[in-house]
Formats: C-alpha cells, structure tokens, sequence
C-alpha cells in the first residue's frame, strides 16, 4: 500500500491531504514529559527502544498520518568529532566552536552504520510496530544549519560567527561542507536502508542568508545530499525556516516536496513552483494557541486557498510548540481531515 | 539646500546614492563605549546633551549623510505607564508585562511634549550643531513591534504572548494597538516639530506574522500613523525585519521609503514597488566582516544590479553589529561614495 504521505509527496491523486506536525515526538505531549524526567536528551535519542517509544507516541493520541523518528539534527556531530550537550534551559551547547581550518581539518567523515546504529535500529523498531500501516519519515538538518551550531557553539542570532568563517576563510568553510555534505548522505543512506519511506532536510537557519548567499554557500551542497540518495528511490522534503526569497531555488534542488514557514502566503508559492514539487506547511505554530474552533477555520481557509491542486501536505510552519495544548494538536490534525478535499494529479 | 536624503527619498534626481547605517550610533564605536561606561542606557537617552553628543559620532568618523537621533524605539512605553529597564546582557526588559485588558485600560496615551521633552531637546541640539549641512532622522517602533515588548516582556523567539493575545483576546489587543497608534503619532509630530526632517518606523519584529497576520493585525495601525502625521511634509522611511513577503502591500502603506533586509533582493524588490516607494538597505551587516575589498566588491555589485533608478538609499539591512570594527562600517560608507551612480528621476 502506498501512504497518502508518499503520493501527495509526488503529487499524486490522494484522497484527502495527509498532514503531520513538525516536532510532534515533543514536550508537549505529557507522555513524553514523563519519559523525558528520567534520562537526558541525548541518552533517549541514543536508545534504539525509547527513541522509538517517543516516535510512536503522537500516532494514536494526536492522529497524525506519518511517524518522524526521534532524533535531533545535532546527532551527526558527536561522531564528527564535535563535543556536543543538550541543557533544558538553552537547548544544544558545543563547548569547542569549531573557528580555524585546524579544527576542521581534525573532524572525522564517519560511517553512519559504524557510529549511530541506534538511529536504525530505532527506524526499525517504529516499523515493526507500525507494521506498514504509516509512513516513516527519517531527517537530518540541512549543512549550513548544523555547521551554523558547530560554528557558532549554540543558537544565534546574527550567525556571526559562521558568516566571518564564509567570508574570511573561504578554504575552512568549504572543506566543513564538504565533510558535513558526505557525512549527511551516508547519514540519510543508513535511515533509508532501516526502513525511513520519506526523508526530510531541515533547514532551520540558512534563511540568515541573503539569496545570492544562500545560492553560494549552501544551496549546491543541498544539491548534492538530495543526488546523494536518489538512487535509493524515497522522496526527499527540504524544509526552510524563512526561505521564501529562495522559493524558486529550492524548487529546482531536486527535492519533491517544499516545506515552507507561515510567512509564505501557501497560494503564492504554488503559483511561484508550479508543477516541479509538492508543498508542505504551513499554519503559524501559534495559531494552536487559539481555540479549536479558530484552527478549523484557519485549517479551511487554507484548503479553499489551495484547492484540489496535488501536492499539498499540511503541516505547521515550524515545530509545535512545547507549551501547546496537545487537543489542539488534535484540532488541527481532526480540521485537516474534516476539510481537505481530493487532490488530482 | 535640499539634502540627497531627502531628495532620494522623494525618488528625486541626485548625484549619488545617499547613505548612512542603522544603530550607526552605536557600541561599536569606542568613544561611544566611552560615555557608556558613565551612565546607563535610559539616562543617556534622557539626557538632551548626551543624547546630541551620541548622534553626533558617527559624522564625522563613518561620513554618513545623515544623523539619526541617539534613542530607543521602546522610550514611549514608560509614559504610557509600563516599567522599563535596560540590562546590557539581555537588553530591554520589561518586568511586568501586559497580558490582561485590565492592564491595557490602565494605559495612557501620553503627550510626547510633557513626558518625552528630551527627545525635542536632543533633536533642537543636532539641528544646531549640523547647521543644515545634514538632515535629522526622527524614529518610532512599528505599534505591533512595541506591543510585542510589551506583552512579551523582553525580546522573544515565538512571540507567543502577543499572538495569544491577538487570538484569544482581541478586545484587548486592539485597544492596546489603538493607544499605541496614538502616542506614535504624536510621538513623532513631537520629533517633527522639533526639527527631524524624515522619520523612520522600525517594523523590527512584524516580520514574525504570516502575511495574512500582518495585513489584519497591523497593516491599518501603521497606516494610521502615516496619515496622521502626513501634513507635517516630511518624508516616511518604514523599514520592516523579514518582511519579503508583505512588500507590495507595505508600498501602499502611505511611506515614501521601504526599508528593506538583505533577505530581499533589491533589483527584485525595486521590480515589486514600481515606482510607488524608494527603497532603503539593504547589505547583510555581517558582511562588514569581510575585508574592506570584499565590501567594496559587494557595494558594487548592489549599484550595478539597481542602476541609476531614482530612489535608492543605501543602508545595511540591519543594525550595525557591536563588535563591528568602525573602519569597515566606513569602508562601506566610502564605497557608497565611490560607486554609486546618479539617479535620475
């Protein structure tokens, strides 16, 4: 059987459009709270059993049609060679940035199989369990965002840091994106080989670029992961955060699917892609916090904006929120299903 | 004599682009840290000789075309009754923010006149100093910009307040908007009235709205402020952070300048405005950086793409960065001089 998820991602006739949620193995759930008490972030994404766990816990109680392995973006970088630490209060902190040509010339292209077995043996686990009857979705951060993190050592603002390396040490940056891009297709070659039916390619900060930088820096390295895992046949999404003055770019990447931020007016943009790739997003993350009543209106006035075109799957713009409710997790999941309509191929 | 700021602005003919830096008084400007070290951030803005001092620095060390008066956009917010302190590490805070309709009622709108005379005082000091050999910038935040200080209490990554807000209480949220939209006009009437010969709105986080968002929740606030302040006949300078996708729209807001982020592409944006408004921007700050050469290269290619169109004033994209060296901030001031073409009307 093949999943709505996978047809609207190759726009496919589909019944209905499928939608997921972005973070949605998250804090907002109290199941996952409960987990989470007792074992640090990097010890959950570590164990093959609980990692699966947590992928599974938002199937039955939110709706969702596909499960995101839990992981995070950061997992390639400790076999890189990166110190990596997650704090609850400031998220990922790499004690060591990685500044001179030194340091990068030091960081290891490791193997997947040999150095995050638990990665696959965690999808694998999820598809035992799922037993064929949803999609797995496998991931892993774009390679300017994660050499953003190595760079800078945590979160940013300006990407100050990252942005000096790029324009002062053109030989540094080149040779880390080199390194990141190889480790990122053997990284996603080893989830899709564990069963992962679709990947997606988180870019959460390249939208800190201008477009002629974005083009420069990172867009071909993007290029090369998604020719990286074609052979292997699943469908690629290359989600940005802020990329809609790269809108045009990206749909020629090579990827199926577009996933887009709430800035992104969703008729615009599959005017501006046309039939080159399917799209996914994209409600403000924020609109959860209105009432269930408000999310089924938005959730419609977003299906009569797209209309039956094919390729549209919903999601939010941007991860769930960690305070959310998760019944208005529910709401929007419940609205897409209540109101979306065939899509034509 | 009619200054090429004003003139640019105004899409009229000039000999060259006009160019001066967002925050271009600022921290990273050591004889700036040096009157810093003396006094904290609120005093100095209250302190009409200070204040004057400050705005004057960047004059003669950078070359830029104009002075922007040394403030802050949150300075209306303590006479409208809200406390508000300055940290050097976290920046504006707030300790008690808005969140209820009972603290927006309890809000005043304030007579800039009687509660901000030291802005006056500082713009009738630069006005003297400068003799008319350059124009004075007044400025304000955008109202949803404020608002979400307001409500949020510090800066913020989700806005989540705000939006909860706008979603869940709408009664509040508006009147809130509607007495800010108040005291920013004569906010910068008072300015006006004082000698500013164009004004600035700081849209620095609406970018954080869908489009549909913005348009609702604050489009109509910040033409309000235009409109009431557009029979004093100096020219609207309305910059926006991460607002690519409001662009047509922010054209027909009444400015007669879009200020714009290196997120946006010029030559694409000037295609987008037509003739409606100039544009101000928009070089990464971050690119300041590189090399005085690379700079200089980058300048370039910006003159090259727009051409002699009238109405381009030159500026970062974005606040100059506190660590930034001075002689890269007047290298790019430099090369606006040295490239930049005439614009014919």
């Amino acid at each position: 059987m093949t999943h709505r998820l996978i047809q609207a991602a190759r726009r496919q006739p589909v019944d209905r459009a499928p939608v997921w949620i972005m973070r949605q193995a998250g804090r907002y759930l109290p199941e996952f709270r409960a987990i989470r008490a007792n074992m640090d972030f990097l010890s959950r994404c570590k164990t093959p059993e609980i990692a699966a766990e947590l992928t599974l816990q938002p199937i039955s109680r939110i709706g969702v049609d596909a499960a995101i392995i839990f992981s995070d973006i950061l997992i390639p970088v400790e076999p890189m060679g990166q110190k990596l630490t997650f704090t609850d209060s400031k998220g990922p902190v790499l004690p060591e940035p990685i500044r001179t040509l030194a340091q990068v010339e030091a960081l290891r292209v490791p193997s997947a199989d040999e150095t995050v077995p638990f990665l696959g043996e965690a999808i694998k686990i999820v598809k035992r369990e799922l037993a064929g009857k949803l999609p797995v979705i496998g991931f892993c951060g774009a390679p300017w965002t994660i050499a953003a993190y190595m760079i800078e050592g945590t979160g940013s603002r300006n990407y100050a840091w990252i942005k000096r390396m790029m324009y002062n040490e053109p030989q540094a940056f080149a040779l880390l994106m080199d390194k990141l891009t190889e480790t990122l297709i053997d990284y996603l070659r080893h989830q899709i080989t564990a069963g992962a039916d679709i990947v997606q390619i988180f870019e959460s900060w390249g939208g800190a670029l201008s477009r002629k930088d974005y083009l420069h820096y990172e867009l071909p390295y993007v290029k090369r992961i998604i020719a990286g895992i074609q052979d292997m046949g699943v469908p690629v999404v290359l989600y940005m955060n802020g990329g809609g003055h790269v809108l045009e770019e990206l749909a020629d990447s090579g990827a199926d699917v577009l996933g887009v931020d709430w800035k992104v007016d969703l008729k615009d943009a599959f005017d501006r892609v046309g039939d080159r790739v399917a799209l996914q997003g994209n409600m403000d993350p924020c609109l959860l916090y209105a009432s269930p009543e408000r999310i089924a209106a938005e959730v419609k006035a977003m299906v009569q904006a797209v209309g039956d075109r094919p390729g549209h799957i919903f999601n939010l713009g941007h991860g769930i929120l960690p305070d959310m409710d998760p019944d208005h997790a529910k709401a929007f999941v419940d609205a897409v299903k209540t109101y979306s309509v065939k899509q034509y191929a």
